[in-house]
Parts: C-alpha cells; structure tokens; sequence
C-alpha cells in the first residue's frame, strides 16, 4: 500500500479523532501497546490533581472526600462493559500475578477432590509460576499440567479441577475459543480461569456470555493504565456466595474500619481487596480508561484486523527474511502480529533505533501490537518499511543491538 | 506552655527546615501523619516527569531508560538505613497485608513441626486476618493465639513457630520491645516477624540489631508515599538461602525475561516480588524518602518525645474529660499519643472542623500523631487549645459528627 493511500484510510477512520487523545512521542510508531499502552492525555491532570489537591490538601480525609475508598468500584465499574460483565463482578487491584493466586485458590477451593490445573506451554509464565507456588503451598498433590495450545480442548477431562489460559497467547498473538473450552471444561465439572491480559481494552471480552467462572487481567497494557498499574479480577456471580478469599487482608473485610479481631469477608468479589488500595496507579487507570468513553468495540476490532492484516500483507511482501507466526486468518488472533527471526533480538533494537516500537519475547519472536485508538494505516505502512530497510540494510547488526537490556 | 514560647522552640528546633520541605494546608495541624503522611514537596514534580516525559516518551523503553525495573531496590536502599539493616534485606513492593502473607509463609515454611502464630489483640487487624487465611489455606492445623499485649513474653514456649507482632500498637502507641522478645522467641525456637507499620521513619528501627528475622512495613504514614503507597518486607540475611515465596511471580523468578516455564527464584529478597512492581506509586515513595537525607534519627526521636510530652501535660491541664491511653513515661510508646473518651469519634470530627486533624480507632480512642519534620510546639499547643475548645463548648455534639464516615 503506498503511504498517500494509508493516510487517505486514516482520515476516513472512526477512531481519528480518539488518537489526539493521547500523548505520543513525535517520529515514535508505537507497536507496543500490548506490553505499555500510551500516555492519555487527561492522565497527567488526573495525577497531579489527585497529588497536589487530594493527597496535599485534603490529607486523611482524602479517603471520604475524593472518595479514594470506592476507587476500586469505579474502575471496576468502566471495566465491565469491556469484558462484557457487571461491575460487582470485578475487583481492581493488586498485580495480575497476585490476582491469578487469589482466583485459582478461590477455583481450587471450588473442586477440592481434583487436582489437576491444566494450562497451556504457550501461557504466560507468571500465570504458570503462581499456579506452581499455590500448588506447592497448598501440598495437597496439585499438579499444574501444561500442553501445547492446540492440544487443550483434548485433555480436559474429568480430572481438571480448573482450566487456566491466557485468551490471547503473548508470543503468538493466538485466541483460544474461551465459549467453546468455557462449555468443554464445565461439561466435566472444571472451573475456568481465563487472563485477559491481551484482551481486555482489545476486543470485546464477553466473560457472562461465556460463561465464565474466573478472570484476572493487566492495567497496563491496552487498558493505559501506566507502568505497573493495579490489574483486575472477576468472578462469575454463581460463585460470589461460596467465595473463599485467601488473601484475606481487612479491606475485604465485611467491616473494614470496626477493627474487628476475626475475619469476615466482605459481601462478593469486595472480599478480594486485600491492603490499602494504591490510589495514585487507580487514579491514572481511572482516568485512562475514559479514552473508551464511546468507542464501539466491534469498530475496534474491525480496524485492528485490517491493521494486523496490512501489516502481514507488507511484510510479507518486503521482508521475506522473516516467518510469520501463525496464519493469516487474523480473527483467530488478538490485536498482535508476530514474526519469527533467529535474530529477533538485534532487529527489534534497530527497529526502536529507527522509530518503531515493538518488542521481542524469548526464544526468537518479534512482536507488534495494534492499537487502533492511536496506531493508524500510515503507521503500518511505515513499520513494514521500517522493517524492510533493517533487513536489507542489515541495520541490526550493530554490537549494541546484540546486548540484552535487563528488561526486553 | 504560652504559643510564644513554643514559637521559641520551634525557630531553634533542628527541624525547623524541614518543614518546608512539606507542603501543608494553611490553617491545619495535622496530628494524622501516622496514619497518612503529608505531601513532601519533590513528589509532585517526580510523578508528574514520570507520567509526562518517562512514561509519555520513553513508553516501553522506560523500564531500562529510566530504570523502572530496579526502583523497587532503589526504594529498598533509602528504606535500610532508616530500618537498621542493609538494602538487599529489603523488598519493596504491594501491600502491608500482602507482605505478612509473603513473610509469615516463608517463616513458618522454616519451622514445619510447630503450629503457633503468636500476637497479640492489640495487633492492627489485617495482620491477625492475613494470619487466619494463610493458616485456613494450609490446612495443616496452624493457629493464630492472641493474648493480651502485655502477655506476649509469658506466652512464648516451645510451640510458637512465629511471633508476630506490630511494634508500636496502633491504637495505644505502646512499643514492644523488639530486642528482648525476639532474644525470648528465639530461645525458645521460634521466628520473629515485626510489623513496622508505626515505626519506619518515626524512629530509629534496629532490625540487624535486634537480631529480628522477618520483618513488614508501610510506605504511606511516617514515610509520606502518598495513599496507598506500596509496602516492604524485611528478611534477615540468614534465611535468605532458604526462604520459600509463597507468591511466586515472574518479578521473582531468576530471569523473569527468559519466560521459563518453571519457576526459579532469584536470589535473596528479590524472590519476594510477585508482578510488574506499581512505578507510579515506587516513584512518589523513593521521592518522598529523599526528605529523611541528613535527618538525625536520635534528634528526631528526642523532638517527638518532647511533642508527645507537651501534649499530654497541656490536654491533662485543661481537658479532664479525656483519659490518656497507656502511661506518661513516653520513651515506651512510639511517636503518637492516644486519649479515650466515650464520644471519641465526635470529638475527633469536631477537632477536624476546627482545623486539628487526628483520627479515631473504635472503640473509643482518639488519636494524634507527631511527626517531627512537619509538626511543632506552637502546633502541638494549639491541638490541646483546640480540644479543650471542642470539649468546653461540647463543639461535638452537632449531628453531622455523630454519623460515621465511611473510612474513619
């Protein structure tokens, strides 16, 4: 596609308007939203006001004036039509690490004869470690048991105290079908768990209509909730009663501010909080995700295929040194695409070098997401450009660019 | 004390600097720093550089440009002094509440055969509750044993595993002493875990010397993070081998970004961190920390002995309605000072009205905290005016004050 044209697409699109809603660095394409989303630009007022006038002059009472207290209800309650739930369903807070503890040991507490918590090689490896160290906590002979992706739906089997997958594979850019496994898994009486760390903001997530039982997430990604911002859980409203909260910290308590001797957990997922919510991180997700103020999420996902699909065609077309991952049916994976390079690494370096943001995930992934409320037609064009210059030029292969950085 | 002579003391106070160091309502005392500390001036400008030019241009680059992923050490290295150990003894990161969890699972990992976690029901809350889940969770037959504060040594035997104790109480501000009863436990076999809730920054906390072995604390009263501010723990060096984490997230694991499927620790403390740590919150912490360079820690303790004992002579002078909580002999308390009166709450939110910010703890105690950097002698004898003010003309019997807030 030429750039004359790609620009013509931009400003005949829905979503023009929504990138002027976020701060962008000049000459920066920004491919990496699925592991920092970008600066929207009510978020810096949002922060100093909440520093400057709540915490500096309202001090304590900061808790009952602003109402920091609720501010994990009011990002649940903008979450929800995201992921196609209700407000009470969802807690905001803590990591999404800590959120996979606490759902999984909730699920497992659920199905205490089985002992079996399938998941997949492809999942993220947090999600993995935490299923590891509860199991291991728990000693009571829980076995976290992985299989490639395409081998899931075959092992549920009655077995299968919980299900745990990551709807969007982080390398693959992957969608596992959360309605059919939902049903394969409660037809032999597992729960699900499902992270929607690169759903949630990407696509409509349609947790009630799938039925499912658990959920964690991430703030930080297509959400925008800046660098470490709290994550999500949710739990299915069937199983809100019978909820078992084992990190039972006294913001889920019934009665927080009764300084009660015992524990008793506050009605529903508000059993999940824990410590002190971080108002400052809740602050700028609150506000970040207004950027969804309007946005029609079946839009959103038809722009982001026909990036990711544009972007596949001229790569494809440039850059024949690189294999992509996966196949070019593009509603079979979320707002990603990634191509295979034994050099992986050094490219995505010079591509930075160059302007364009993506990232590489071990062993040999290049991986560039898709943003459509702020990464347009022209912006792919010039990715694929981008690349092809870096290839051809073989601008990667400069010593730096071979040097892993502590975070890659 | 007449108001000029306590304006005296403060213009030859050492700390009389400091105080600018803080940005303060006009017109208020604020008696609360314990409970949340003020704004110090340097955090506006560091969160808003973070948000508008780390996060808004660096973008994923961040986490290496601006060295996100070490803050929380960072944090650690301004923490240790004020804690009297060493910075790779400390990790920073989520709640007060998730750190127990984290410590006291590692702790009682490393004394299987024993059951008892010993406190105390002066303990502040969520400690006791985060006891209650791990234990529930364990299913191995763990039990919280809580006594009465001044039990705590006779009820050290053989089958405590923990000992588990907030150091300064959160409502009577009595101090434990940390030395003699960790030497008691650990006689006897058992493990220390002290909460420093009510201690880190208000005094010099000796945790090496103490000989302590694990340790938690809060980033958002004496250290002024900001509201809900992210948390610590503390791990003596000689457990560090052998410590288990319980929340076994990919910030702990050995090479978080080699994406391994089996969960490694990494070393010492550094296992304890569990998901993407919160920067926002790490930035407004390591900033305000800056306030304690060239901060004497015995000179600190000296003033807010000497805040404390005006305090009490001018209340006892002139409000006989209200009874001190504890003793007059405050070098057995820490930096707060807690009077009890049936009407507490009233009266607190009347102090408030008038510009006296405390904060009340159910079931009757009224209670003022003193942070010498930002508070005074002329303050100090302005909170007893104001009370006696609020208590002569029964200033708290409006109805608005009856009707308890949300978050007290």
């Amino acid at each position: 596609m030429k750039l004359a044209e790609a620009r013509d697409l931009d400003q005949s699109d829905a979503f023009a308007t929504k990138r002027a809603q976020f701060k962008l660095p000049e000459g920066v394409v920004y491919l990496d939203g699925n592991s920092l989303g970008a600066l929207p630009r009510g978020v810096e007022e949002a922060v100093q006001q909440l520093v400057t006038n709540q915490w500096g002059k309202s001090l304590i009472r900061g808790w009952n004036e602003h109402d920091w207290i609720d501010l994990p209800e009011k990002v649940a309650s903008k979450l929800a039509p995201l992921l196609g739930t209700k407000a009470h369903c969802i807690s905001c807070g803590d990591s999404t690490s800590l959120n996979v503890f606490k759902t999984l040991a909730a699920a497992l507490s659920l199905r205490p004869a089985r002992k079996i918590i399938l998941s997949d090689t492809g999942n993220f490896p947090t999600d993995l470690y935490m299923a590891q160290g509860l199991s291991q906590l728990l000693a009571q002979g829980h076995e976290l048991k992985t299989v490639a992706p395409e081998d899931v739906a075959e092992a549920i089997d009655e077995s299968v105290a919980v299900l745990m997958l990551t709807q969007v594979d982080y390398r693959s850019g992957k969608l596992h079908p959360m309605a059919e496994l939902t049903q394969k898994a409660q037809a032999v009486g597992a729960l699900t768990l499902w992270d929607l760390a690169h759903s949630a903001g990407a696509f409509q997530v349609e947790l009630d209509a799938c039925n499912a039982d658990f959920a964690v997430g991430c703030g930080y990604k297509y959400l925008n909730g800046g660098p470490g911002a709290p994550a999500f859980c949710y739990v299915a409203e069937r199983h809100h009663k019978a909820l078992a909260s084992p990190l039972s910290g006294w913001m889920g308590h019934a009665a927080p501010f009764a300084f009660d001797h015992e524990y008793q957990p506050a009605e529903g997922v508000r059993r999940l909080r824990v410590g002190t919510p971080p108002i400052l991180g809740l602050t700028a997700l609150n506000r970040a995700l207004d950027v969804y103020d309007g946005v029609d999420m079946q839009e959103l996902r038809k722009k982001a295929l026909a990036l990711c699909d544009l972007f596949i065609e001229e790569v494809q077309t440039r850059c024949p040194q690189v294999e992509l991952v996966g196949s070019k049916n593009r509603s079979a994976y979320g707002s990603q695409v990634s191509f295979r390079h034994e050099s992986g690494y050094a490219i995505v370096q010079a591509l930075i070098a160059e302007g364009v943001i993506g990232d590489f995930r071990a062993p040999n992934v290049m991986r560039f997401g898709f943003t459509p409320l702020y990464i347009g037609y022209e912006d792919t064009v010039k990715a694929a450009q981008t690349l092809q210059q870096v290839l051809e030029e073989e601008l990667w292969r400069q010593p730096e660019y071979m040097t892993k950085a502590k975070v890659t």
